[in-house]
């Protein structure tokens, strides 16, 4: 390891390090339509487009056993990645899956990864077709790439909105983020106290969201469906600001957003302030809905306007504008890419 | 985790859990052609087949930071599943490259193994197409998918090989294993005496095998030009042994490996002796010497016969016959199916 500069990783953030490392990149492949910086690669297989996504889980970074079931470990493990396939407007089909498991875990633990990993294939008629299982000094780390289809001219990507688009958003935000902190905070209690047994019957919603997301498939066939099709879109993990900021930069444009236009569970907004955290901010700053953001030309206002479960937020706007949040109040925030930081 | 019965991994070993886990496998999309159990997995794109290919490469079980290069572990990380792909007869175009890292790594770092990632898509003329990019409480571990394209009716699987067809093996084995104790050995002589420098110019070739494989592209084409499709073809990252076995339960066969028809590099030998080992066990046995283990038609042999680095080393036989090596004091031992035992 060269030890003459020593930048730290924190330094440049993922999304810093991801650039500078993308920088270097040169496709030579015909068949490469899209490489680095989208929810998944796009390759032209000439009559079917193949799109490809890969996550990696990482214990103690992305996940604690503490609280996470190893069965819904599985099946968040593989929803997270068939999310960004359907963020291209595409169709998941087949997943790997690799697993690096330290000897502290049983065949039987290995099992029970596995069920969820089945169970989410069934629900969303994928198949696992290969992977690689191996020993690791210390934790689990879960490895998964999608493959989907789609085609040609359906596909969405990042740079599509244009100025005027209307910006749309599926479900609600900040539930996953609330979900955690609870998680968090039994997990606290037990820690300081063993005999106490966590309750978490009355937060079914948030602590399910958290645990056991799933892809807004329904979203897609939704929109599909109804004719149309998105000018930009992305799934939001890393949470609306920071996914809006990617749209932005990648399209050209600016964007704002309305408060009253994201949706809050009310579950949320009342443990959000049980946190005494602002319901708002953890919809922008939280991650891990796994909903989908995206814009839509405005002529398609009327086919989008009465469709369940989907909000319209805002509008994309000039660049120069910037990126902004306009409250209820009626005052117009700067929205930073607050997304999770992992460095 | 349950913890009503316990069964430790390493009771099944790695190939075990994978059958265990793979029994539970239901595949329901029309262009899955081929799930778990080969190098890669097959996806029917119409027109070209999507060959599919993953690896997880964990800190402290596939490679140790001490004596490895980052520029060669990037190299090597994308060699071996370009290999795989190799192995079904198809042409690599794109990876992607997921790594976690702990804050012990710099960005210089990285650059480092990316530099190397780079440089092998050159060498193979594939494209980095995504991946991501996370921390890691402890260690590095890399994930890697490759994604192929095959002709479907060119494709080798591991289940084709049929009684009388002829074993090949390309280039010599052993020699990664060789060195790999080599750097073992200057490793444990460093950590006694931390003064002592570590003396590997007279073994290039063994240290080179371990530190930066290549993948038998050259074999694939020279076979294409040749107009020979092996019967069954896998490449050897666990063992000679391993890999027979493999190739023999899938096609129903046994096998025989003549010992003079295994090719050892004079270094190897030399090497195996110094350690106090039999160099044809190391050749069986020891594993990431990513040759290619192929079996033909007998009524190919002229076309093959005098192709460079390419050895005949043996014969599908009955599968009652066993999996057997004729050696050249003139014995039959039968091979057990030693490979790797991560676990």
């Amino acid at each position: 390891m060269s030890e003459q500069k020593r930048t730290e990783i924190a330094a440049l953030g993922e999304f810093g390090l991801i650039d500078r490392l993308a920088k270097k990149n040169i496709t030579v492949n015909p068949s490469t339509l899209k490489s680095i910086g989208d929810d998944a690669a796009v390759i032209d297989n000439g009559d079917k487009m193949t799109v490809v996504s890969t996550d990696l889980l990482v214990e103690g970074i992305h996940f604690d056993l503490m609280y996470t079931p190893l069965k819904h470990l599985g099946y968040k493990s593989i929803v997270v990645n068939l999310s960004d396939i359907y963020a291209m407007n595409a169709q998941p089909k087949q997943v790997t899956v690799s697993l690096a498991l330290s000897n502290r875990f049983s065949v039987e633990a290995v099992e029970e990864i596995y069920e969820g990993i089945y169970a989410a294939c069934k629900a969303y008629n994928v198949d696992l077709v290969g992977g690689d299982t191996t020993s690791s000094p210390r934790g689990l780390v879960i490895s998964v790439t999608a493959i989907g289809q789609g085609e040609r001219d359906q596909l969405v990507y990042r740079n599509g909105a244009k100025v005027g688009d209307l910006v749309c958003i599926s479900g609600d935000l900040g539930a996953a983020y609330l979900g955690l902190q609870i998680l968090e905070r039994e997990k606290r209690l037990y820690l300081d106290n063993p005999s106490v047994q966590p309750d978490l019957e009355q937060q079914t919603y948030l602590v399910g969201k958290i645990l056991k997301p799933e892809a807004r498939k329904d979203i897609i066939e939704m929109l599909s469906k109804n004719g149309i099709k998105p000018t930009a879109m992305m799934d939001i993990s890393d949470g609306l600001a920071s996914e809006l900021h990617h749209i932005c930069r990648q399209s050209g444009v600016g964007a704002y957003i309305e408060e009253s236009g994201v949706s809050i569970h009310p579950d949320a907004q009342m443990m959000a302030i049980n946190f005494k955290l602002d319901p708002i901010t953890c919809a922008l700053s939280g991650g891990e809905d796994y909903e989908l953001l995206f814009t839509i030309d405005p002529s398609d206002i009327e086919k989008l306007k009465y469709l369940p479960d989907i909000y319209i937020a805002g509008e994309i706007v000039p660049k120069e504008d910037g990126i902004t949040l306009h409250t209820k109040g009626g005052n117009i925030h700067p929205i930073s890419a607050q997304g999770w930081q992992h460095f």
